[in-house]
């Protein structure tokens, strides 16, 4: 009997332990191009945290690599899986446990789609607020394992400022409880934030305490366009003042090929900024004198929540409208806002240099771009230099003071970028935290940072 | 030469390196009432990282404790120092480095008080939210190292909602960087808010990288009494969704003790909440019929900001006016809002079962309580049976789902109380965590968690 056989012995019959290729090759990789992967040896569609726990003692004691997978939707290479390692999918784990109206609280699988929390505590008055690109589709576990973003942000936060417990597995099986459900807590270190962004290197988080919020009013939204990306950048800085719950830039090669798309009338604009006001939104007219202020165009504004689809329309294309032209590299760097305008003069130099296409697009109010290297498909030279073009936008990057990633997480692809931004003395820290949790090394071994 | 002498020639004549024992002694303790403490053999006041990297460097060879404090300003013991302990204060790194106004963050040495921060931020339109009691004099650095929370936090959140970055020493005397000075980032594991609320037994925090907002409007003021506590604390469950940027809650023993020292018409009131709006002022009158669904007996509000300070008088004077009527204790823990009431009740049991006097206050909307035993000066007796409630008002607190700290920290007299909270599996995590950043237990050794 092999390793694989005995642990599925050990699963018994109930558990949905799978070794068939042609299945596991599905598990084997996520959303990112160029990342290394293999199918694995097996993949644990598991339905609760004992047959994780089963499954991490076992591989804890035979040193077997053991990959966490969310609904597989990460843009980081981080659920990427190699030859010899279990892959454990927590997409079966899907319930929502508890919503709690009077504490304002939800306490849910790790599987759970963010989407079909939202939807289900939308009846109650009350919200889900992070708001990753993925979120119709991605899971909660996956969002708190990578600290994810999203638009709403700017005002209201990522993942970590909403997450209060969770239900942990240690690489040893041990099952425990970190955070408090209580709103406030300083009662030990704080365990919980450590596994938010760790990328499934520390443990597998198996059940989420989450914050609700009343449902915000829905926003009036604005649109200006602006001569160039510097205009827009800075008057971005300016209209923070207005607590916007979206402040979204979007720079003049995206805004091209959204054209060659679907003509929106965007020709003549170097950049376009939008913003979302579901606190004050009646200080539109005040935001766009603002923007009068730095070469603005032309702008609009809606307090009719029913405009905003229309006019956020453009950056909802800006993604797709990119991919249209060839096969889609993007990136994820986070910046101090007054640097963008910089940021993007550097990337377009490094796309006239290089000879790719780069559009930018991004949440303005958070300093958090996100480049986009396109290329033709199929063209194994020009995917070849994307890739070191990709590696290059991050040391522009970090050259401005920024980070080498906002929301996305470092996975596998850019576990070597971070270097250059960490002292060694604070990766060897990570390093010792690491084995503190997972002295075998086994939980995602390589990702988040070289062992 | 002891290893004092030996240490004070490393520092070098321009440091404050203090062994008078008539000084050193007001150096050798915080607020708290009955923690042990005990003068240190010499105090630094620390001019800089470097005379903090010296002393440790040199501590950690020679496994001498260390002690960091701020403004001594805290209530849990943590800053309390035993007899072969150094003391580090941070009194003395007391500058705003910067305050960026387009980028909304300031970089501060840890020694800057709180409100002085505020004020200097005041006059470009900023503010930094976090408004512990103390704010007038203690430190930023000592808000970080206990995650320090105050009344606006049911909307803005605690200390640790406000920190983006921090300047480290490690017990080897090792300066890193943690955190990240851009708005999000992912780039590494969170260290950040391991050392947020690990009360310096990590490290010590020299300097910190801090949000700044646009400041918020005056806010709109409501004051509610109500029959009962249990009236009052199921309102306040309700009223959250108004955004309050304070909810407060007093019990008719602190009213009763306010009345004695300064009558204000809450003779027949059995519990008052307080709120503040500064997002929706106009709001007020709804939030009071709200109230009248719970038994309110009279509601009363002003839109009008200069008010405020009027309206909020009693919970100011809440503690003073226990203060008044003996030695006080004064205690904290976190519950879940919907147990409240049912708290208060069994607090209520436990004075009338023990003769003490309790009042309570707190802030309704975070479920954080502040029970404050009551004594008469002088009586051993009685300290001896209030240091014994004292514990067993955290036991309460747990029993009904809650933590034995919202905002006070562990220190040294909680230490022992918060293993019926947490498993063994995560106390020896935080163990091991310790010694991968203090391998010789030399930092603040004891406080938080029993080594």
């Amino acid at each position: 009997m092999n390793q694989i056989e005995e642990l599925a012995k050990l699963l018994g019959v109930d558990a949905s332990f799978i070794t068939d290729p042609d299945i596991t090759l599905s598990y084997s990789r996520d959303q990112a191009p160029f990342a290394q992967s293999a199918p694995p040896r097996a993949v644990l569609l598991a339905k609760n945290a004992e047959q994780i726990s089963t499954t991490l003692r076992f591989a804890n004691q035979h040193k077997i690599p053991v990959v966490t997978r969310g609904a597989g939707s990460g843009l980081a290479g981080g659920a990427n899986s190699s030859a010899d390692s279990i892959v454990i999918s927590l997409e079966k784990m899907n319930q929502i446990i508890d919503i709690d109206t009077e504490n304002l609280i939800a306490r849910v699988e790790a599987g759970v789609i963010n989407l079909d929390l939202d939807t289900k505590v939308k009846e109650f008055g009350l919200a889900y607020l992070p708001d990753p690109a993925s979120r119709d589709w991605s899971t909660l576990g996956g969002n708190a394992a990578t600290n994810a973003g999203g638009m709403c942000c700017v005002k209201y936060g990522v993942t970590s400022s909403h997450v209060r417990a969770a239900q942990v597995v240690l690489a040893s099986g041990e099952i425990i409880e970190i955070g408090k459900a209580t709103k406030k807590s300083v009662t030990t270190y704080d365990l919980l934030h450590l596994f938010i962004g760790s990328e499934g290197t520390l443990g597998i988080i198996t059940e989420l305490t989450l914050n609700l919020v009343v449902r915000p009013q829905p926003p009036a939204t604005m649109i200006a366009t602006f001569a160039s990306i510097t205009d827009a950048a800075s008057a971005a800085t300016q209209l923070l003042k207005f607590k916007p719950s979206m402040l979204e830039i979007v720079d003049q090669t995206t805004l091209k090929a959204v054209e060659a798309w679907h003509p929106l009338g965007f020709e003549i604009a170097g950049s376009v900024l939008l913003m979302q006001l579901d606190e004050n939104p009646h200080l539109c007219e005040e935001a766009l004198s603002v923007c009068r202020r730095f070469n603005l165009i032309d702008g609009v504004y809606s307090e009719d929540p029913a405009d905003s689809a229309d006019l956020i329309r453009v950056r909802k294309m800006a993604y797709p409208a990119l991919e249209r032209m060839g096969a889609t590299l993007l990136d994820d760097v986070a910046l101090p806002i007054n640097k963008i305008a910089e940021f993007v003069e550097r990337v377009e130099k490094l796309s006239a240099s290089s000879g790719l296409t780069i559009g930018i697009f991004g949440h303005a109010g958070d300093g958090n771009m996100h480049p986009t290297i396109v290329h033709d498909h199929g063209d194994q030279a020009a995917a070849t230099l994307a890739q070191k073009v990709f590696g290059e936008i991050v040391a522009i990057a970090q050259t401005l003071g920024g980070t080498a990633s906002g929301e996305h997480g470092i996975g596998s692809i850019k576990s070597t970028m971070v270097q250059s931004e960490i002292s060694e003395t604070v990766m060897n820290l990570q390093r010792e935290i690491k084995r503190v949790f997972d002295p075998q090394l086994i939980l995602n071994p390589g990702k988040k940072f070289p062992l």
